[in-house]
């Protein structure tokens, strides 16, 4: 069987996080979720992450960062990448972070 | 200032895990996130998270309830609950609960 790519990640590093982008190239359903292959990134650095994708997706990436210095998820909807989990008083569950590009 | 409640929750105790299904009944801005306060679940069962919100907030409850037996995100357009992290090999991540009322 020929393996068909899921999902494409996109990493842009920052001084504090990693922005990681994600697109979804082909439908995704939960029980392929161990045939993506998040990148290895610094737990040094927060992650963002951002993509359109569903709910579970998000938490599970959100989950599999879990030991990295905080996670955020962008929302275009508040502007930026609000901080849901944090291992550092920098930046606190609620925060928003402006992403700068 | 009157503190006007932001979420609604309600919990659903089944054998194996907690439903927990919020609504919001005013609109939520992540700064706001520390004025929730998510019921108390027994950590020997798992949490099955329902509600129309957004990621962030999702990705919140997540983490909030990290310490439980495990973690799974109602999908209506996949049928059910799907787990996004497990502490127990009974439920799998990209597992789909099918949850019976």
């Amino acid at each position: 069987v020929s393996y068909l790519p899921k999902l494409k990640f996109q990493v842009k590093e920052f001084e504090k996080w990693n922005l990681l982008h994600f697109e979804i190239e082909n439908p995704i359903t939960p029980n392929e979720i161990h045939t993506i292959s998040p990148p290895k990134l610094h737990g040094t650095k927060g992650v963002i992450l951002s993509g359109r994708g569903p709910i579970w997706l998000y938490c599970y990436l959100a989950h599999y960062y879990h030991p990295t210095k905080f996670i955020a998820t962008y929302d275009p909807r508040e502007g930026g990448a609000v901080v849901v989990e944090s291992h550092t008083p920098e930046f606190k569950i609620g925060d928003i972070i402006k992403i700068k590009e």
